[in-house]
């Protein structure tokens, strides 16, 4: 196909925004969105890029004092009624709007219309962040080329509404695995039910008080929740096992393993499997670039109260930040949508923030 | 094919369910078996034989003061590697060999070889007693032919290990439904967790404290059971819904009505939707059939616990009873098997009993 992202798109991050939604990026399609990036990112001349599966990675290099990175994934949830774009006064509607073709439409705007920024800038186009962690692009570049990645600040393009959200909450999901005995519902007694011994569990989460932790200013409020459960054999059987699993959301002055610590603690004298975890990461505002980033924009930070790609930047010892012109809540709707004015008021921030030093 | 239901096989309880046992008839294939025991019906003057779908009934019309069933059911759960018979020992293994094959062996060896019983004999071979209760043979000629069930007493040949197990405790199934408010686990403060909520269900259901009732020196052990659960939308999701199926065994002094009243009460609160309900069936040994079979039988009855088909006869008014030589314990089981001596004396037993007044 011919690239819809043709030099007059890349001048304006509305219209590009726009025709990136028009591209289809369901996650594991990214392929002809990775491929129109590419093709845009190698015409530059100021560029050196590389690509790896359906991530692009395309890199200043000014001999500058200090390195950015901008990332954004490509894909998108899976479409819902809501492609191709439809423009409704000042609102882009349709499926990434949001969550985050209108931030890499940011990043890929100043990727091609400044040759010349204050830092030498990363710029990184990655996939597969909305599905299962193995097919995340940034994680496998982690893995692959952890030099892509090397850099003094990041700035994750995801939606914040125009606020910038400082370092994001660790998460941690395990299986609560309750035990019993089977027998015939007209015996009973001969069997123990799993499923009323996770009566004890649903309480504890019911009871739970959740901590609300404030960091560098950034307030972060923790949660425990059950998000599925599951058990029974047949209509008639007294059930031998009842699963729950529970996922707590917790502030980044926590580790993993003070989470876990807290979670064995919480379900004292149950059998507690830990199936994912994601380490926080500190609101990261110290670095010169975050601090000079949050000048540009002018306004306070606030806590990230999601997991983001962010923690994965903290990890490898890079402060991120999140901001992005999309509207958090409306990320995976339906009726997703992004404000025109907060595309152009995030270009003009960002373009405020890496030509200062042209 | 040829009829495996040869006379010399119908002269031997034994020999005949194996042979019973070797006719596949898994819920809704039983056509192959009812035509072999209709055409054995059929050819005795002394009977006079009907269908319907693939339920067989076949009466002696004595003019006898006192009408009897003797009635069983044809088809087996799925078979699960124990299809054909095997001969181990003194037992008989294989599918439906104790749920019922057996019973239906004795019933229809006596049809075949006792001309002139002491009462009327109603002979019933019926379909689909294993599946959902639309498809019951016993409950589809209850509607079409119910002049095919009129009697005094009938005897369900269900596996009893050769014990009288009488009346019935009613089943009631019910479904107790939680919501909540849909939120992402990193701002849940948001939601209400509808898992949360079914932990005081759970609650109730470890406090329960279930009746035990005796009637007529029957004692029936109440149980109240969550036989499943879900719940769960995303890992990232406070679950907006979440179900807990129950199920009541209720002894047989409760109606169904007093039953959902009392599920209600332990309940209370919550919003309770009734998915399936059947009475119970008081023991019913006053009638004479009933008195003079368990003076055959020489020993004291006990209450049967599971539901039954007797259910079906209570409601019709007719006194019914369970005696079988299967081991109850054994029916669905992959090791499904019957005792050969529990069949020898069955049938004498049921021979003392019917050839009495001949």
């Amino acid at each position: 196909m011919a690239n819809p992202l043709t030099p007059d798109v890349l001048v304006d991050p509305v219209v590009l925004t726009r025709t990136l939604v028009d591209i289809e990026s369901v996650s594991r399609g990214e392929k002809d969105i990775a491929d129109c990036v590419e093709d845009v990112l190698r015409q530059a001349p100021h560029l050196r890029t590389e690509r790896y599966g359906n991530t692009v990675m395309a890199r200043t290099e000014l001999g500058r004092a200090q390195r950015v990175v901008l990332a954004g994934h490509l894909d998108t949830v899976p479409i819902n009624d809501n492609f191709p774009s439809t423009v409704v006064d000042d609102l882009i509607y349709g499926c990434g709007a949001s969550d985050m073709k209108s931030g890499v439409a940011l990043a890929l705007h100043l990727a091609a219309t400044l040759p010349a920024p204050g830092y030498d800038v990363t710029y990184l186009f990655y996939e597969a962040e909305e599905i299962e962690s193995e097919f995340n692009g940034l994680r496998l570049v982690s893995q692959a080329h952890p030099e892509w990645l090397r850099a003094d600040f990041a700035l994750l393009l995801e939606p914040t509404y125009g606020v910038v959200e400082a370092g994001c909450q660790g998460t941690l999901s395990a299986r609560i695995h309750l035990r019993g005995r089977r027998a015939h519902v007209a015996r009973a007694w001969r069997g123990v039910n799993a499923i009323h011994a996770a009566g004890e569990v649903l309480h504890r989460l019911a009871d739970y008080r959740p901590r609300t932790v404030t960091i560098d200013g950034c307030t972060y409020r923790e949660g425990l929740n059950a998000v599925r459960i599951a058990g029974g054999v047949a209509g008639n059987v007294v059930p031998d096992e009842c699963a729950v699993d529970v996922n707590l959301r917790f502030a980044p002055d926590r580790s993993e393993g003070q989470a876990l610590d807290h979670l064995r603690e919480v379900f004292a004298g149950f059998d507690v499997a830990v199936t994912d975890s994601a380490p926080g990461a500190l609101p990261g505002l110290d670095a010169a670039p975050a601090r000079e980033f949050l000048a540009a924009v002018g306004a306070e930070p606030a806590a990230k109260l999601g997991w983001t790609d962010v923690a994965r930047f903290a990890a490898l010892g890079i402060p991120a930040l999140n901001y992005g012109p999309g509207d958090p809540a409306l990320a995976h709707a339906p009726d997703e949508h992004v404000e025109i004015g907060r595309i152009r008021d995030g270009a003009a921030t960002l373009h405020r923030w890496l030509a200062t030093y042209e």
